[in-house]
């Protein structure tokens, strides 16, 4: 039970010590999982625009995939944005986050429900479909960024 | 398509500038992505060690959900992995990564298959088939880590 010991302690410690919903040990890790979650979005998301701008050859199976990446990926970062998380590792995230959180929640559930459209359009397998739902989450993703993010 | 305009460009000048493997525009980007993907994966894990270990209240949604994310994450880290990243930002990356690729490549298909296992455990819903499973994939992860790793 060694290796489980010492990988389970980290997780562990964070349930223990924090409320059930933060699920993290720090605020630092906290910041550092939505950076994470949000940076492989990004990564997944740059390659369908290129696709979309033509600037990398259109490609249906990598497409459905990288949109799929981007529909998960668009879930994970909400919960690591909890009190206490504004501070502990640089970040760009705004006070506004913590002050409107109705209207920050609006702002994830624009993007949330644009990556399910992505995937739908993305499974489609035509660029005809990609491009305007690869528009419409880069214009979710700008408007988050605009409200909440330092420049 | 203003907004797509400057989303795409990172990974349009990724696609041209570098083989189509790689995907990314520079070593740097490589190797936070496959940081950032490795540190969300962790910490899904981490989750189910917890309610392996007795120290968070197995619950199965949770841990079906964590586990299907881990089984997600465990196949986006190897492509970070190309030829040139081994610097260009803080890595312990080990030499032995690009000097014996089998190797590697046999430690991310342990990986893998693990994590196949353990959304299947995952989902079957009962504390006592998760236990092994999570214990399987930690064997894994160390694996990986005791070989390719810098402490």
């Amino acid at each position: 039970m060694r290796v489980l010991a010492s990988i389970g302690m980290a997780a562990a410690a964070a349930i223990l010590c924090t409320p059930a919903s933060a699920q993290f040990a720090k605020p630092e890790d906290a910041i550092k999982y939505r950076q994470s979650a949000l940076y492989v979005m990004a990564q997944q998301f740059g390659r369908l625009g290129a696709m979309a701008q033509g600037k990398a050859p259109y490609d249906a199976n990598a497409a459905a995939e990288n949109a799929e990446l981007v529909q998960t990926m668009s879930h994970l970062p909400w919960p690591a944005f909890g009190p206490g998380t504004d501070k502990g590792r640089d970040t760009r995230a705004k006070p506004e986050i913590w002050a409107d959180q109705a209207k920050f929640k609006e702002a994830q559930e624009r993007l949330m429900n644009e990556t399910s459209k992505l995937m739908v359009a993305a499974k489609a397998g035509n660029l005809d479909a990609l491009k305007p739902a690869v528009q419409a989450t880069g214009a979710a993703c700008k408007n988050c960024h605009d409200q909440f993010r330092r420049d």
